[in-house]
């Protein structure tokens, strides 16, 4: 919803992580729900639900779709949801009497929170990795520089002498703090979302079942029931984005205030440049890294507001977790390979010595 | 940096503002650049500060300019902004010996912010639009409505009764004060940014001169110097972005709430449908408001965290700004239309009568 | 709500203004609400909207009012707030049949909302006091060392020499921006609320008297109706208490950075001491500005989640309100104090010098 | 910091939790604090790091110290924090030689994170009590009248008949994922802190003997080493914290919902009383629920604005946290006491019927 830093070239590339926009992007999206109906039918035809003749001809025509997405945007005002839509128009292609066994006893939170789940699971792969990525280069950081003398400063004043080591260890401490719980928490949030129109589907005979073959089909996770309205798992998932770029803001803190002159404690590989000032060489990567934990962290607050859902599903807390969960995502990501880059980058570090 | 609201045309074009989104795109952001600098050469060649040759060399290639937008981006990752590289380009196209006199002891938060300025100028214009729109929306309503009854409630309970103009009117009034807010903010925040690199262009000599001739040459405002670290106008109006989708919020959760059964207060032009239950019509757009004023005021935390700007230019806390602020004026234009929409949907309101 | 920092004799002291404190008291605030019934009082027998020998009653009874406080606690968790209790309380003291007089045509939130207007009122005054302290105070610094010189910093980054008085002049330029607007919103936040049960006292008989009336003798003025749901007054209200905060927080990081050893630009005259490191010299004041700006900008979000008031009276976000906009009062009122230490108690400031 | 809703008897007892402020108080984080220098002195003579001696004197007068608590409140705006006048006082008790053994290697945060996680530790344990006997309130409310037909409601519309069970189970849910969670976390939390100045006691002989000792003494836990700038364990605390108000939020405003006239889906034991209107029975708990998990949104995206910490130490970001993580507490315990009280006096629940 920001257009300067989502989508305007000038400023947008710092700020967003392509991979992340990639996965939310309009066809990943539509190929989420497309998996998720393609499962749902093979689940209820295993089971009898649905016959085998209706599940094959609406499969069939699930793996052919090409939506119309203007016209699905435009049903957004009224909607408030894609789902409404892109059901009409399947079901308008599958033609009677086959569609009658389409989208059966399940809902728009259904398709849409599993489909968040999917997007949850491969770039939480992708963050595992940077996470792994990032640690490795903190390592061979330490490793190259950490003998170095370097002050301790508390209260941002000088406090006792240690070493480079000794800063970059709760550096690398919250990476590994934040990859050891990511792989506790997947199972949490990369969860199949199935309660029906108001979270009830495990009253359909053989739901069970359903969700079983579901989750191992979309390689997801079965949680205690439905989430429909209880989004702990989203919060926590929140909390942890959150974590990771507020760890990763202390990195960029810190390497700003070593970097400053009269302190040089510091010697990054590309500082930036100034319209004014060719001389100064900023370190913009750390700057990023404080922002994006800003920004992070006040999202999170937004996560938990949304916390409080009334009834069976509201759409104003729903709608409020879509306006900051992918973003956090988004900043989460960057900041954790602008954090590569700004750590792997650093050509020295240590008080001014030799 | 939320994709998903940002750019999936599944969920975006609910919520975001199509003219604010152009109004930040990269064209239009180019365009203010090229303005700012024409402005500033035109200004700085009127008192002598930079010769008349050398300022219509400049001007011509500010004319003809179209930037290598891939370079730009390219370089925000080491400039954390795109001035640097947008100067180096228009330097390089102006050339030896006139390029010398081309951004002239100014800084890239003179552009970048003067930018945000002049699409706060015609955002501005917008919003005061669809504000009168929306009054009179609201007017109207209460004129075909306005006399029926309608139970007053307080902490959610029946209280007294009362009329629907009753309920409008502090609708209304938050409108109105919103209103009237803008006209005296505007001048706070249209306004011109004229600082150099440390906030002392004032020193450059007939620099009250310059200030002048580009302000009136790009409709803008000029305050008490420069505004480089002092961000109480940008605090501001967010305080007023937000007050104004929380005012339409209090509509929306109003409408909400009359709009269940039971309480049947309302009907509304069209509902949203639900994919499972076709009987439902969803009161989407008075929910979509709640979330949009929700949204903001997190926002609004954000923007003051980055008062906190260190020093004579604080990378964190600016980077922060462009973050939240453009992504408050999407929201805060949508909340208006969409607001308008829903007002103007009302097919009836009140008490069940008849 | 937070007994560490509220009433916990090893933190509270550093964090709490004691003005603030003792305005807000329990004490105060009865004082508040006598001073309301009497000025209604009055108002409602001018007009003869209540017999003068009802009226008379009625006010004796208050002005000798001593509640039982222990018993308006007790009822706050079935009424959710002090004033059904005091209203009870009274009424038991005057007896019938002058009690029914009393109280007339007012609700809990009038009330209330005035009371919180009448605090205001008092620490506003003060409010403003200390800003014209610490602007003399920053005047005085400019005077003794403005011509220091000083190496301005951007991004962190050594950017060009300047002097001491242009890194302090942003500094009062907030200041005296926050004076200036505190003139203009204090008939905003300083008004009288006068709503009845849903907001319609303006249909009782010759109201307009009786608020002219009330407002004359609370000192306090009149704004457009009632206020009960449209918060904007508070909203902007707790958007400058934030400012003021933030303004102040930048001259905390500045000073924090430049007491920086490396950097030297600044002596404190005392620094805090620590319990491990008796030689250092920690520059807690700078500090406690910072974490005070971060507290009020993430209140203030707060502060305009309560503008989404539902119907004609909120429990919700009302309460709300008083869980944040005292706080941010004492805290702006405590980082004026702090930030009024800070600087006049600096030694010596400028890059290392004879 | 919030005079209003800490001390101010006229609302303060609807919002604060006497158990939380009781274990926040001064004297008991004064036994906090004398709990850690015993522990610590045990440890350190254990090991020989200093003298039984030396040890048995200092821990005498640890036993009989009477701290001069006005003269720490007098330190804490030069110091910032309570400990090091409470070193010094009890130094000049201790006296020479043996006060050198005092607080050996050490420092004002290993003391005061450890009386926190002390805290921690004994308000967990009655915040686990609490989860679960608003578990058992449930189960009974769902017994009593879970075979009750209530209307599913999605996006604020009656959508399909439910159970008056089906609508409770979530709720329970929440709760009951809590108290796992509670588990799990408790460990990360109630942790010992014994870093030294600046993070590096590990390298004191036989630090991991000293550690063992205090943890085994003071009934906590050891880390993985100090906590003093990686605050990880705090976040997702504070976000525990909030998840809790966030699930106690959304019972709150169901239950508002459900008690409006028009809907009846529930009678309370006790409503609020109305000063203006004797025939409403507010639900009050059920507001104030949804209130504070408002707050604690907020004040959850400033602990995480607390996790960039610069350095070996951040008096910013460390005040921060006290400004924020203790007043969580404290609205969390009284959520879920006034939940408590909200759910066990529902008289009756589910749509109209006999």
């Amino acid at each position: 919803m920001n257009p300067l830093t989502s989508t305007n070239r000038l400023f947008a590339p710092l700020l967003t992580d392509d991979l992340v926009a990639e996965r939310f992007s309009t066809s990943r999206t539509i190929a989420d729900f497309n998996a998720f109906e393609a499962a749902l039918l093979d689940a209820q035809a295993e089971t009898g639900h649905i016959s085998e003749t209706n599940a094959a001809a609406c499969k069939e025509a699930v793996k052919q779709f090409t939506p119309d997405i203007d016209a699905i945007a435009d049903c957004l005002i009224s909607d408030g949801l894609p789902v409404p839509e892109y059901v009409r128009q399947l079901k308008a292609v599958i033609g009677a009497p086959h569609a009658s066994a389409f989208h059966r006893d399940v809902t728009s939170q259904d398709i849409i929170d599993s489909s968040f789940a999917m997007a949850c699971r491969d770039i939480n792969h992708e963050l595992t990795r940077r996470l792994e990525a990032i640690i490795a280069s903190l390592d061979l950081l330490s490793e190259r520089f950490g003998a170095n003398p370097l002050t301790g400063r508390t209260r941002m004043q000088a406090a006792l002498p240690m070493t480079v080591a000794q800063r970059i260890a709760p550096w690398r401490a919250s990476m590994a703090q934040a990859l050891s719980d990511l792989a506790g928490l997947r199972p949490q949030i990369e969860v199949l979302q199935l309660g029906g129109p108001v979270g009830l589907y495990h009253e359909v005979p053989q739901s069970n079942d359903h969700a079983q073959s579901m989750a191992k089909s979309l390689d997801l996770s079965i949680g205690e029931g439905q989430w429909h309205t209880q989004r702990s798992n989203v919060a926590k998932y929140a909390n942890w984005l959150s974590q990771v770029t507020g760890g990763l803001g202390k990195v960029g803190l810190d390497i700003g205030l070593m970097a400053q002159q009269g302190i040089n404690a510091v010697t990054l590989a590309d500082g930036g440049s100034s319209s004014a000032m060719p001389h100064k060489r900023n370190p913009v990567l750390a700057e990023v890294l404080v922002a994006l934990a800003n920004h992070n962290a006040g999202q999170l607050g937004l996560v938990h507001q949304a916390l409080v859902h009334e009834q069976e599903r509201s759409g104003m807390a729903w709608t409020l977790e879509w306006m900051t969960v992918p973003g956090m995502m988004s900043s989460t990501a960057r900041a954790l390979s602008l954090g590569q880059k700004l750590v792997s980058g650093i050509k020295d570090i240590g008080d001014p010595h030799q």
